[in-house]
């Protein structure tokens, strides 16, 4: 199944095995990108992230995707966009990353994670490719992070999506693993609304306290329309 | 100078000595406050968040406040408002608190403290009063929450509003002191705007990664009103 998205990219994806959310989106809306960015994807799932930013950047860009099945889509949906000589797709548990694809040296490290700790009493989903994308089997938020670190450049940053009940538990394993804060986007489902995604922008070795808190990002309005901001992330174009 | 205010309370202030903010209107407002909660102000100033609160508890209110001048403006308003048998006034600086008020006892601590850390190059209100009530001259962060944490008894609750920027510190700090972050919610100036307030609510000994962000708090319309919710926090209704 493939899906035609913002800027034209085609993703390939199953509701079988994954298909990539607004979460992706707005990640890679949110990650800052330009034509000389080195950028590498952790947990890149089918590959959506890197693949939307790969319009902005004209260096290589490298996918970790841990799950075989996953790879491979992600791997034909580069082939699909024929971009086989910029995207390279590696089927990897993350923390092998430095040492595959080199340590010091990216720009920017963008990761959709899973969000859930792998706790006993915690129900997961049946189907074994949710479960991994979803919750913490395979690695753990310290390991995201750890490897974010070691992949970066001084200075590079890290853009990460989570969910806010983790906000304390991530805030301070950004400062044990090297990162000082820079900007926190909380997206709120209504404006009445808690907020129940948070996109992150962490520097390493960067200095602390200068967080900045950026305007709130609404995704529906009172009667259920994507408000104009993410259509426009989402489509290219506001709602005509 | 008196502030007749949201509810009826009566503050004296002073341009030239200290004048209570928008800041400690929203913590009062922020703060779940019942008729049975033990309530300790730190960082008093002139006495508005106490005197504010003293509506919702039937219960001794202690204001600690380390400026003379200030001390003596909280102890009048509190005169001015008949609450001499409620709320009590001590001139004292914060970190004597727990010796001279008690420890593990107060259900609620609330507190506006001084947002600005005190570095050699750091440009400060020529007005001593506005200097120590802004800028870490007389404590710092970590003595307001070792001193909030001592007072608190087993799952009371920090109030606290703070500023964005020192957000990183404020949750590495909240977790050496005993607390978990229990909710955060963010002041916009204006709804496209950077936020440039944080009101937090951290429990000591609470369980940590359940940080629930509150929907966003937006001060202003964009042609520069209150918008409905601050008219209401302000003025006990909207405005008409």
């Amino acid at each position: 199944m493939d899906q035609l998205f913002n800027g034209g990219v085609k993703i390939i994806q199953s509701d079988t095995v994954f298909s990539f959310s607004l979460d992706a989106v707005l990640l890679a809306d949110f990650a800052h990108v330009t034509k000389k960015t080195r950028l590498v994807d952790l947990c890149a799932g089918n590959g959506a992230v890197g693949l939307f930013l790969s319009r902005y950047t004209q260096q290589q860009i490298d996918l970790v995707e841990i799950q075989a099945k996953l790879a491979d889509m992600a791997q034909r949906s580069v082939a699909l966009n024929q971009l086989t000589d910029q995207v390279i797709v590696h089927n990897l548990d993350l923390k092998e990353a430095p040492q595959k694809i080199g340590a010091d040296f990216a720009d920017v490290v963008t990761c959709n994670p899973p969000y859930f700790a792998d706790r006993p009493d915690s129900v997961k989903n049946p189907n074994p490719h949710y479960a991994i994308a979803r919750h913490e089997l395979k690695t753990t938020l310290n390991q995201v992070l750890n490897t974010s670190s070691r992949l970066l450049k001084t200075n590079g940053h890290l853009y990460m999506v989570h969910r806010p009940e983790r906000l304390d538990e991530i805030i301070v394993a950004l400062q044990q693993n090297r990162f000082a804060l820079k900007q926190l986007r909380f997206v709120y489902p209504k404006a009445d609304r808690e907020a129940n995604m948070v996109l992150i922008d962490a520097i390493k070795d960067g200095r602390p306290n200068g967080v900045r808190i950026l305007p709130p990002l609404t995704v529906y309005t009172a009667d259920n329309q994507y408000r104009p901001e993410v259509q426009k992330i989402l489509y290219g174009t506001e709602r005509s």
